[in-house]
């Protein structure tokens, strides 16, 4: 159980830190301007993005995230680990590095699952990053934590399948460059439990496809990216769209909600550092009743919990980076369940606290913390919320017994 | 100390309870799309709004949160609690009835401590619902939960004051019929830390007062009322329009803050119990692993904290209300200072597990819910953080002993 | 819902304290000694308690509990409460006044189900402080939260029944004064879950009747009171030994736990205040790091959260006394539910943050708090655990929907 | 940062293992039973201790705390974790591989500032385990916490020191094989702050040493080895007796506290380790309501719960000792204050929800969990409270910041 950062590990920390402190945190005021400034929030991305993605790739920092492979930049888990923090720091770091969700899952799954002809057409421009896709797989009507309660119809007709139902939740539909949505549906409702699911590759502008809406997010609207809630209305597709085969939905989600999972945690403990710092700064910066706000009641214990809660989180992570790497994602499916549990509701509580010592402005746009508490709240429910999870680790740990 | 409901509350709370069934909770969504529909969410006030007014008024159910006096419903603090939770339950309740923040501690501020002339340009259109007003008094630059930090500049000129400074949080503000800011600012650094500071009737349309922006809330803009940031820059205004007396800045704060506390308590209660029946419905109405959510893992759990919370919670509202009508808000510091703690810190716990429960329906606009949440985490900080409340409360105690 | 304490009360509360003060304080440490200074700390009662029992018998505080009756006090719940809070600040307060439990359970049991003869034998003696009992209902083999999985057999032959089985947790049967067993049985196995059922009077000198050791609680031995384990080998007892008819147990359980379960939760709540104002006492008179303790981190949030949450916890007791008054004990049952576990938790936290507070102190006999701590902690346990009470509240809160 | 145990710990981890379930779990109650037999508690160490001292001996489980050195088993701290963790399950566990505090730390501190007759006179028989130690550090008159505040007076008289003062919770001074007290004195009142005080050598039966009874913990006497409160009256010991030199206390005790917090961390973990097995093993095995209790309510919750905190807790000792032995406990300062907090916090909500689960038996001690939970709530107070704890850790984070 070896959590050392290689020598190729904190090179690229050492480098994204620097390309996030010139580049990212600068323009973060700047990528909302520009939004603003559009006709409308869903009009175009910000042309800053585009421009730090260059500069990015230059730089080497990009797609990262890909296990070892042909596509991908060669890290394991625990090496990404400490970048993938970094760029959770910020709302738009994961973008620039082409490192964002629900991309990644989605081309870690095309990497591992799609057939020659499907990389070819949907992972090559995703990792140049030329398009976005989005995950749709959430629907309204039922409890979508029960995976098996999935209910969006697709039917083989001939040489095509018909998709036939309504999502939601479908994160990253409202961006103009989405091309592509991988959808799981229902193909045979008589198979055995777990083989009734499969996921198919429907291109955003086949005919049927309709983005009803996009879901706020305690009032963010998360523009351009966005949460769609789209009705498939007899969606064609060729047959060859398929992935993997019929009755293989249920395999393919446990395999790309692992790495997805756990690159949340990552993130959400950037997130949390960033806020930990952010209140160490304010606290320093601020006096009432006659003291510095650090000299006052509970901040120090808050200051203190945060820095334990971080690191318990952060060494968790680290472990199950570390055993998805060397025993594999099932075996670690245990672990992959408890950070997703601790990592956000750590993240939340951190933040809340930073907050709270700001005041006003802490739930305001002037600073990032109300936003990132907001987009961190839903990580307690997608990806299987909390009690799911709990669940899991329960199971588990009364089969040890 | 007898907190049964009086004959009169009783039938208040009947007539309340059938006015927002049949008027108040059908209309909430017109009321975001007619909001949607303008031009900009800030232009006008939906028109729905002003219809649902007139009907309250027509019913009697208007201004009932004056306490007894020439002007108001004549119901004490304890007739009026179980009142004001009703209004709660909905984000449009309050104002439909003419007891909205900030412009019912503005009257009641108005009603205790303004003179006759003042209440007669303010306080009528304001008990007429024709014209709204804000609160000017938090600062950006400087910690705010210390009132004696506050640092705008109020300077007598001949017969006139001058008002110079920045203040946010301005809430009401963005309003198109918010005609009035009530300022507090320092009047006189040389005088006793608490004399310092005076209170001021500053005309919105005053030369030198400027919007700058509006301050969201959790990414919600909380439109068409708004959260202001207002600079005043060489406002001049009549020496008359001082309230009260130069130097009585911190007296009426201290005054105006405890009904308003107790108010915001009374509301947070009502939203928190819409919240548990609102978790009770959908655990009994959705089912994953084979099993109704209500008869899972942690639900009943959530289900009883909450009603105990919120029980407890409302007792202690209760209470604070008859010591405000019986021994005065003096008397009843700790008491305002604990509910003030409690009832947000309750109600988010509350609020936060039915968005667990519903799953992405809970963080989005299809529910009341993230709304709720963001409206009352910022009654954590606004009218004198936990901190301080805590703070209060334990200075008290440690007297007591 | 007239939470005022009515004259009688607030005579009682002042002459109670003042007895506390005079008689009960002082001679806490005394009570410890005679009881260490016998041969065997089960030998005797201390001889301080009775001295002190017929003080205060003389001073017409005596049997206080017994709601209205011809043998009772003629107090009602609400009246009784602030007085058993008084007695609850000391470990030996209660039975100085014969208001300990299980006494007052089983006193209040036989007044309700005994028969004339029933309660000539037995409850006269209880109510003249002259005897003591036990209730033997808890099992070791079964999870008794679950009163339908008790075991125990009561058999009709002839005139007699008999029992047989294994009970622990009986407390009170250490006492040498201790003569009568209320022991719960099954006597029917085939008839409705709940009428299977029954209670009977035991004389603890029957033979077979053995009791096998004395169980501790987190170390302490509550000598002489003591809590038995004790076999009931082929017992005899004559039939009219049976309460109220066979098949009853389960009701007169119920009828019997509202009452003792509101005493223990006022007792908590007495002690939560003494805790609270040794907190108080204590971090003002010990410095650290230059400053008083009450001066430093998180001391004052924890006497605010201290008060907070006892004041909530009264609240909520005094309107459960008030429903029981009112309504009776089924209509408030979801209460009673409710206050069982707040109460106890409540004082488990701001007793052990005293104890944080004192130190080393803290956890030793030198003071009260420990051993108020592991009583209290007992409670969460006894007469229901806490999570079959939330079960019980969400029940309820569910059908209301 | 490579925590992955060494052949060597493995090795050891499965002897130790296999050990306990050998030899020392099956005599637990043993022990207790030989303790009860005796003519009072404080008489004899049970016989059984010496016996699996000297089959542990015989196996090579000796000493196995001591880093790297001459007279220790040459494990690291990282190498020790693991199976330290092993021996705190058992409340014996630790003695009987002579690895218990306060020896460990006691012997430690021999090794590092101890002269070499000192460590000839009394490390050699305290390796050897044939004597015991105590440390007499805090004082019930002033608030330990702060050991600027510690009053003891040590006075040079020649070739002689002086001892003056009362001291308590000198734990191990029961034990009729304790030998020598290592103790705290203030030397010098008019050196700097943290160059007042020394530690000093004091034969227990030097004469005026004086053990003036036994503390109690939540009722546990935890005889034979106990809670001392000792009074030194005019105790001489010569000069050679002084450790390091005058002066040197502050730093001594900073030297010692940090192997000895991170043992009881390590013996802790144990102990949540075992509380969650039980826990898992009851639930599967008791039935209430007609369902396992493993499949109700919130005892999943329980035990992902626990679970999650005992891996976070866990891998944090663990890089605080992999810290400790590569950069050096002064480094690990804010690590160390990390996991004195977590552990003892984390075991205590385990072991109670195992309490709970369990029932009345939880209390008692027919298990061990109330023993053990009482014990560890004094870890929230021993060597630093957890407020101090805090304060460094909030310290140090300011600092970075």
């Amino acid at each position: 159980m070896d959590f050392s950062y290689s020598k190729k590990t904190k090179a690229l920390q050492r480098k994204l830190t620097v390309f996030m402190e010139e580049h990212v945190y600068p323009n973060e005021r700047i990528y909302k301007e520009q939004l603003d400034q559009q006709e409308s929030r869903w009009t175009n991305v910000p042309s800053i993005i585009e421009e730090l993605k260059q500069e990015a790739k230059e730089n080497g920092l990009w797609n990262l995230f890909l296990p070892d492979s042909t596509y991908g930049a060669g890290l394991t888990n625990l090496e990404y680990a400490p970048l993938c923090e970094i760029m959770g720091r910020s709302m738009i770091g994961s973008e620039v590095f082409n490192c964002n969700a629900p991309d990644t899952g989605n081309m870690e799954l095309l990497e591992r699952y799609g057939s020659e002809k499907q990389k070819k057409q949907w992972l090559e421009p995703l990792l140049a990053g030329e398009i976005r896709s989005c995950f749709s797989m959430t629907e309204p009507d039922v409890a979508s934590s029960d995976a098996t309660n999935i209910d969006v119809s697709i039917t083989r007709d001939g040489n095509e399948y018909v998709i036939n139902g309504r999502k939601w939740w479908s994160s990253g539909a409202g961006d103009p460059r989405c091309k592509l949505a991988i959808v799981m549906g229902k193909n045979d409702p008589d198979a055995p439990k777990h083989q009734q699911q499969s996921m198919i590759l429907v291109p955003l502008d086949t005919p049927g496809v309709k983005v009803e809406r996009m879901l706020p997010v305690f009032g963010y609207d998360h523009a351009p990216h966005g949460h769609a809630e789209i009705t498939y209305d007899n969606v064609r597709v060729p047959a060859e769209n398929m992935i993997w085969g019929e009755g293989k939905g249920f395999a393919i989600a446990q395999g790309r909600l692992g790495p997805g999972r756990i690159h949340h945690c990552m993130r959400t403990i950037g997130a949390a550092e960033r806020a930990l710092e952010a209140l160490c700064k304010r606290v320093q910066s601020r006096t009432a009743f006659g003291k510095n706000l650090a000299d006052q009641g509970v901040i120090r214990e808050w200051i203190a919990d945060s820095r334990m809660e971080i690191e318990q989180a952060r060494l968790l992570t680290l472990k199950t980076a570390y055993m998805m790497d060397t025993v594999g994602n099932k075996e670690a499916k245990s672990e992959i369940s408890m950070i997703k549990v601790i990592a956000p509701n750590m993240a939340l509580k951190v933040i809340d606290r930073t907050i709270q010592a700001f005041g006003g402005a802490g739930v305001s746009d002037d600073f990032i913390l109300a936003e990132q508490w907001a987009n961190i709240r839903t990580l307690r429910i997608a990806d299987g919320p909390d009690e799911v999870h709990r669940r899991q680790v329960a199971k588990l740990e009364l089969r040890n017994d």
